[in-house]
Formats: C-alpha cells, structure tokens, sequence
C-alpha cells in the first residue's frame, strides 16, 4: 500500500483528491490536513465527506507516508515541500510553486521571491502524457494548471510536429467555478455567478499563461506567442477551450487529423473526435479525461479542447502522476 | 418629488430597492449609505449600477429627505430609524426591528435587548394590501420580511373569516438565494448551491415564524400553531411556499375559492389563480405580484403562494408602502 | 458472469443503468435495445456514451441472457416481461407495470388494462432493503418509483413499529427534471426550468401516491392518509421530501431516533443523520445512498429524506435488486 | 397610436416582442397571431403572460394596423411580408429573409429559393445605430440576427475608419439557450444543458456569418475575413462574443479607444467600459443594451462585446427600430 498525506484537504481540489484516493485500492491515507479547519473533519466541510480526521500542518507525522500531495496556495506548498522531501517523501505539489523552470518568470508572475529555488532543476513538469520517463525516478513533481494542462495536451502534436504558424494563436477558455476555490468571495456568489457569465484576466495577464509558453517552447522552435481568454461558466465545474492556430501555408486536413491520432492512439485519457463531432464538457465532467476535436476554417486550425478542472485539472492528474511514480496501472482509480 | 435615502444600498435589498426608487417618476433619491463602501459607486458594487456616489451612514443629510429606508442589520435599522425620525422623517424599515410587536418575544429570537422599544406602538407593520389606512398618517413603517408576506397574504382570508382549522399549519417554503445575503459566505457559493436543494432552520426555528404568528393571532381568534420549513433552492430570486391546511368539518371548496376571489378582486397585486393551475415562480419573479393556487385534497386545503423575495418580499413592498404613504398612485414604479 | 439485456436503454434510466452495468464486474451486457433508436449506439444519444449499438427490441437475443431490465413505458415493460420470463431469464422491471398489486388500483391510475395480470401474484416489490429474502428466489421484480422510494425508506420505521399518528402525513417533494424523461417537452426546457420553480399533480394526484398507500398499509395497521405533492426542482438529478407525521400522544424523541438508528444499522445505502442535521441533495446525488434526517417541531415529526432519483430511485436500486437476486455482494457496482 | 400586429407570438422574441408591446405608451396591439396555438391565449403558453387571444395568421386583420412585426422562420416570414406590405402596413421582420442582399448568398446558406427577391433591395438593415435616416423613410425593415448585432456595433468603429487588419478576425461567441427558440428539442432540455457548455457550427458554417461579413463589407474597402464560433451557454438569456482583431503596424490604444468612445458617445443603448473593466452578461441582460469593452495585447486588440439576444439582439431592437420608424422618441419602451 501506498502511504498518502494531504496538505489543503479542505479546498475542492483537495477534498476531491482526498475522494479519489480514499477509492483507491493501493493507497491508505494517513493524513488529510488543513490550517483553517485542524481539529474538525472532512464531513463537517462537505456533507458527504468522509470521517477523517482534519489534522493542523505542523502535525503532519511526515516520516509515515510515502507521498504528500500539496493542495496549498503558492509559497506555503514549496515550504511544505521542502520538509516533505527531507523526511523522505516524495511530493506531487498542485500548486504553482515548481512549474516555472525560471525564477524571474516565477517571481515576476507570483509578485514573490521564490521561497525553493534549489529544488526547481529536479522537479518534474507532471503533464503525464509526456513525462512518464522521469515521473518514474523524480522525488518531486509540479502538477500542471487545469487551463495550462487542456491548452498543452491540444497543442503539444502540433509543437512537437514543428507546424509552421503564422500569427498569435487565440485560446478563448472557459472555466466552472470550482476553479476560483472555497474561499467566500463576492464574484463566486451563486446569485453573481448564475445567469451570468464573464472574463477575466483577458490577453497576456493569467498566471497559466507563462506557464503554457514555457512548455510550448520546449517542443516548438519558434514556437507562437498566445493570446489567453478565460472566462467564469455558471457551471460548478469543467473547462473547455477554442484554440485558434493559424497555420502557415497549404493545410493539409488529412495529414494533420492522423498527427492527433497517432500521438494519442494509446492514451487512456485523450481521446480526438471523429471529424463532425465537437468537444463539450459532457464529455469530460466528472472524469480523467481530455477530449479534444479539430475544426478547419481555411487556414485556421480550431482545436476544442475539454476536462474536468477538478480531475485531468488537478486531483486527477496528481492521482494519474503518483500511479506512475509509484509503478501502479497508470488508470487505477481514475474514470477513462 | 419624494426625496428619498436609501441606508444599506450595497446588499441586494438595497440594490433593488435603489433600481427601482431611480426608475420611480415622482422620487429623487437625495443619498445612498453604505457602512462598508462608502466612497465608492454602485456601480463599482453592481454591473450595471448607477454612478450614484455611496456616503458613509454618518454623513447622510436626514434634514434633506422625506422618507428614509433602512435596508440594515436589525438593531443597526433601529437606531438609524431613530435619527431619521428625529430628523422628520418617514422611515421605512425593511429589517425585523419594528414587526415583533412584544418586546420579549424579539429579545428571544433576536437575542439582544431591543434598541428603540418607545417606537414600537406606533410602528405600523407594512403588509400592504391590510395596512392602506394606518399607513396614510404612521411616519414609521416595518416592512414585513419575505417568507411571512408570501405566506400571510395566503392566509389571510382563511384567518379573516374564522375558518376552523383541526391541527397544525404545515408551511414548506423554498427561497432563491439572494433571500441569504450578499455578505460571502461557503454555503452561498455557486459550487455549493448549484445542482444542490436544502433546508434549514425547519420545524419552529426560524425567525420568520413568530412574525408570521403574530400576524395571524390579530386576524383569528384561535390560530392554528405553524410548522415552517425554509428551504434554498438553486435560483437567485423568488420564494413558493405550500401551506397546508388541515380543516375543519365538511369543505365548501366553492365558497373557500369564493372567499379567496372576493379578498383579492381588485387588488392590483395579488392574483389568485383559477382551479387547475398552479403558481409558480415564473410567475411572480421580477416582479411585486404574489400569485397563489388553492388546492383540495379531502379536508386538507394546499395553498401554494408565490413572489420575489426581492421585490413583493422587500423593496416593492417598501415602495407600494411609501405610495400609500406619500398618497401616489400605488402601483407607480411596480410591476403588476 | 451474469448476462444482462436493457430495453429502453436510451432514455435517463436506461443509460444510468447501462452505465452502472458497464462498470459492475460480475456482468456482461449481451444487449440494449430501443425502440426508436435501433441501428445507432448509446455514444450517438449522449456524449461519454459506450460504442454498444442499439438493436431494436424484436432482435433481442432472450437466450443468452440471464437477466433482463426493462427502462420502458408502462404496458409495454408488462408485454416484454412476458417474453424474456417465458425464455427463463429474470426480470427486473423500472416501470410501474408490477408495482400495483390491486388491478383496479392500477386500471383507475394508469387508464388501461392490466397486460399482465397473472404475473402481479409472483411479482416482488424490490424496495431492496425490506426485500431480501423474497429477491432471492423471485424470477420478476417490480423495482420501487423514485418519489416512493424516497418516501418508504422514511417512513418504514414508523410504520412497521404502529407508531400512532393522528392525521394526514403530508409529503412536500421536489425532484430533478431526468425525473421527467428524455423526450424533449416545452416544460422541461432549460429556458422553462432555469430559475423557476414549480409544483404539479400535487394533493392526491400523482401516480406514485397508490404506490406509497400500498405499501404503508402493508406495515401499519391503520394507516394514515398521504397528500403528496411533488415539485420540478432545476437541478438535473435527485428527490428531496420533507414527511410531516403529526404523532399522537406524547412523543418521546429519543426512542424514535432510536428506532430509526436501529431499523438502519447495518445498512450499507440508508444513512440517519445525526441530530442537528439535515439531508440536502449534495448527500446523495451520484450515489446509490438514502440520506434522511428527523427534526421534532411539538407533535410534528418531519422526515427528510433525499436518493438520488437515477440511482437509488431507479437504476441504482435495480442494480442492488440484481446483486441481491445473484447472489452478489449487495454493494457491488454502486457508491455508498 | 401605433396600431401593431405580431406573427408568431408565441416563441421566445414573439412572446418579448409583445411583453415589451404591452409597455409601450404609443402602441395598441391590435392582434398577436400564431399557427400553432390559435383559439389559445398568451397566457397559456407563458405563465404570467397576457390574456391577449392568438388567432390564426390568416385572419390577421391587416388593414387595422400600421405596423407588422414578423417573428416567424424565414420563408414563412417573407410570404407574411408581401400581404402585410400590400395591405399598407410598414413591416419589421425579424427572420433572415431580408438581411442578405444577394439572392444567391440566401439561398446557398437557406437552401430555398428567395420567397420574395423583389423586396431586397427597399429593405432596410436594421441595425438601429446605423440606420437611422434610412428607417425614417422605409416601410420594410430586415432586423439582424442576434450574434450578428453583438458583433457588428463591436466592429463597426474599426472597419469605418478603415483600420488596417492582419489576419483573420476570431469571433468567440457564446448564447443563452433562448436563442435556440421554444420548440422542443433534445439538445435544449434542462438536463442536457445545465452543467454543460457546448460549441456548434464554429468555423465558417453558421449562418450569421455571411450576414455579418456582408455588412463589414459595406464599411471597410478590404474586410478581413470572419472566424465564427457560436457556444450554448447554460442561461436563458444573453450573448458575450470575444471579437480578436490582429492590428496591422503600430498600435495607438489612446487613438482606438478615442476612437469607440467617439461614435458611441451619444448612443443611449451603447456603452463603452473605460480600460480595466470587462463586459459581460450581467451588464446587459433584460436590457437594450450592447456593451462593449476594449482589451489590448500586443498587436491584438480584444473587443468583448455583450447583448440580450431576445432584447437589443432581437424584440429590443425590433422596437427601437418601430419608435425610428414612427418619430417616437427612440427610447420609448426599452431599458436603456
């Protein structure tokens, strides 16, 4: 058995992780932890939740778990990392502390002096699709953003096929509003948000923005600049995003169709739709699932492409991170 | 013009209450307050709102106005209502303050000592379509809360007639959410809300319940004991209730359909519906009507009573009292 | 492995239930069928669908099936019935063709010929908790409504313990719209369900009503008299029911949730909640559970009782008869 | 007076066609017609609708009005436009049979030959904003389509001044489900749209873009060409487009958004957010409003334009367009 902890048990990415791994068959969780509510439990947080004990952070018994996943806002999941790792765990961290290889990047983004930046080189990038070779040896990995991790997963055939562009490529992306977290605000309001919808953080200003540039151009040589758009959906969860690819020269559909297919012909996650079918989120809610269909408008490519923010997202992808870290079935525990 | 100032402008009483005072042709809003936001807009507050400027309650100009609302906490209402008063004003009052006539029985529910117990004889409580005469010449008005204007006015003919009643009122009432507030709070997020139903408060605990009592001990000699059961229900605005009333001896379904048609004949804003339909919240929201249904099923008579808690149950309501009190036509600035 | 065939596969109960089948790993299906989509596959009707194709109900392969389940009509479930039990499969049947012992009962509410007397003798009425023993020699069981489902599990306790009740028990329902089926209607629209709320057949209307009479007169020896009156909710899924039992005598609230707790001890999908709760419908949606909690309001009892309308009230509690019937783990294939 | 008569009252722009009718201080509606429900009121069909009589199209009493509003499909409304026209009326239509000026672009997106080709070119394109002097004079009048009045008042500053585009425009819309209209259909149900977000027809092949390309035509002497992804959002009412424009050179944003704050400055239906904030539905829904906001990154300038599809994108519009017509103040009937 696999000895979990869970940092941040409290908010939805955490307590939707805790629910994975509580159905798990090789994994017994040792601890759910929480700041806020230490003392507590997950049932008095959400009805349906189970009895597990919240315990407070600096209580976490860290020489007891093989893996500690980190459900934190940036600057205390690096901090609790770094103990994670000298007790000899390794950490799966959902936040944004080590997805961006550079620190000015981090620091530019995050408003923050990074607070581990000896530990970046050795942490893993965790798109799983395409980091299974080092998921297996790492101790450390950064769980991509939910926005970052459908916009890669829909670009990386083109990036990596070198395709010409020829121009800004346009993501228009919509989120649930799981996305924006637990904590009471105004804006997430289910009078604000219901009947409405609305953008936010439109252009170059989101935080998964770098992120997503910094990967494109580990596969692309000249890799385009993104214009990013996300937006507030009056649903709880799912995002679905319109990437537009202008595409340099004569666009061959066919060949392009058959580079989706071949890279993701094995995957138990992706699925490309057939020409004539289009992305929603009804594919997606409530699995691990990326489902993404290709649209031809002249020399526009248009790849929708969906997940659920809160599984492929986050919790998800972590749960399909530590399969592979730890030499499970990579789909143990996870709707395909 | 009826120069008018409106205290608690931020909340979504206030908000309403402010749209419909600046859409009203014989008002001129003089002031809006806000404890919190003072110094900023409503329109920094709401999309869509006035450039009005929001003024701290301290700086408000009584001596300028003709009649003051307070859309406020209770005890924060009452001592406001006591400035503007003194100031001469009419005052308006949409919180509890004023509609418990017995000072011990809102001590109990309310848990503080009542801030103004001299105003009490004279505030006069706003239901309107049974408060027209009083309202003429009080200068202090409680505006009933939402749930007990639905279901008072549906019970209003039964309790005026004597109807003989055998065992308790059962009342299942559901709210939209803004009946909570606009202040953040978990279990107002859209997350929680959406896909969700719940009740709260049910049986004999909710505040609304001795408003409700009260009311209907000065219409029937022997009031039946109430049973209330609030629910929030995943839409913004509107409450349904359905009172069930258990009666007496042999039904007359024709004469009770009578007595029902007969109370509410010329009132602009209560609509009974005819047998065979039933009210819903489609009818009533956005709206100042409350629609209600009789049905009979053996001796028990289901009286469903629907309005938007935001209007019929707040702000309209408000305004249709300050039309009779003003003398204005009272349907001016009110969908009917 | 148990061979298992669906008629009617294409509508919200059918595809529920080939779901869960196609997750169960003790079954194979052999078929599902549908009348107006033959030739097509589940995949073409929902997206996240299976590739199974869809084979017109003529075709179904009755001899390779061990169990059949039927998500159709009224009177046209009876006539399939006949056919697969004539070819030695067991039935579990989602209409309301069994449910009814009474022919007269069943002629006066659904306005047709019984198809198929002679098999009501023999039918097992599956509300699966309180009919073990018989599910495990029964070769045709008639699986409970929703509405009633949530309503029997509430009301068991009290009854078979001839707790004394002194007046109608008044049912204040609400259901999601699957609850209405899958065939497009103007009412179930989302522009016409969105932001509304609204009660139909309310009173002593609904078909479900005989249902429940039944069965409580089975339990108690004087029975009360329900009113029922059910509400569309706009949510997708899940049946929230406050039960308003007027107990006679003295009520000793602590033997009462004594019996309760007692009644569902040991049972893996009914849950009382602990005093100071109550159910909502995040309890239960997705899940094969029945949450209900007690609330005492003087002589009033109220139930609240909440089941997923899909799963527990249809395909769930299918699914649990059929574990039950082969001598399955009851709990396979369904969340707890 | 303004003696008016509605085809095809009883879908959704009928029916807010004639809810906005029935406030018009200058008009009588004389009749409401409708194929399918005649002999029925309105009332029927929408709860809290008016107790105005449908009567069948054919007995539309012509001569008895002066203006004719047609909310039925295109074809149907072209026919209905002769005999109204002939019978002396002045005749607004809200199909697609008059929008496009070319009968052959018609008829390859319609796939019907032009009912009507005689009457294209005295058909005014009713983009309110635009047309002003021409409608004064007109008796026929084409309203946009809803997406395409979304766009256009986003695009029109831009192609009139000329500015030079590099590259296709993306248009990333996303509509309420009313503008998928009343009749019943799978894809609109509740269940299949709550929790659902789905784009349809993106590329080139919905049929508002050869409108909106035509009228960019008309305005800029090289018009890019139009990128089109319509999205079913999960609200009853609204559109939110994201209009990506690629800016050829150097990019003044002082000078652009000078630029729309200069031909919108007097428009009381269109606004224009200053720089930072962001257009979305709930600055505009139930009003005649189209609000813009204007978002700069690098050389792409961001429009994010918003609309009621049933008000300014449909029956508003329809009505502003009637007040031109008829030299009633503009305003008159609509929230601005």
């Amino acid at each position: 058995m696999i000895r979990a902890g869970v940092f941040g048990a409290t908010g939805y990415t955490g307590f939707e992780l805790v629910s994975l791994l509580e159905q798990h068959p090789e994994v017994e969780i040792v601890f759910v932890a929480s700041q806020s509510y230490a003392g507590r439990s997950l049932r008095e947080m959400y009805v349906g939740g189970s009895d597990l004990p919240l315990i407070a952070p600096g209580d976490a018994p860290l020489d007891a778990t093989d893996v500690v996943f980190l459900c934190l806002p940036h600057a205390a999941a690096a901090q609790t990392a770094v103990a994670a790792l000298n007790a000899g765990n390794k950490v799966i961290d959902l936040s944004a502390d080590f997805r961006l290889k550079d620190v000015a990047v981090y620091e530019k983004w995050y408003g923050i002096p990074h607070p581990a930046p000896e530990l970046l080189p050795e942490a893993i990038y965790g798109l799983t699709e395409f980091a299974r070779e080092s998921l297996q040896s790492t101790r450390l990995v950064a769980n991509p953003g939910c926005y970052t991790t459908t916009c890669l997963l829909a670009l990386q055939p083109l990036m990596a096929a070198q395709v010409a562009i020829n121009g800004d490529v346009v993501i228009d992306a919509k989120s649930g509003v799981s996305g924006a977290g637990r904590k009471p605000k105004t804006n997430t309001l289910f009078v604000e948000v219901a009947n409405n919808f609305s953008p936010y953080s439109i252009g170059r200003s989101h935080r998964h923005l770098p992120e997503m540039e910094q990967v494109i151009s580990w596969w692309h040589q000249t890799p385009p600049q993104l214009i990013f758009s996300p937006h507030l959906l009056p649903v709880p969860r799912g995002i679905l995003a319109n990437i537009y690819v202008p595409l340099a020269g004569t666009v061959d559909q066919a060949a392009l169709r058959a580079l989706y297919e071949d890279v993701y012909a094995d995957e138990p996650f992706v699925r490309v739709l057939p020409a004539g079918e289009l992305a929603t989120l009804a594919h997606v809610v409530h699995t691990n699932r990326c489902v993404m269909s290709l649209t031809f408008a002249g020399n526009m490519l248009i790849i929708t492409s969906a997940t659920d923010n809160l599984v492929k997202g986050a919790a998800g992808q972590a749960l399909q991170n530590m399969n592979v870290m730890f030499g499970c079935e990579e789909t143990v525990g996870l709707v395909r």
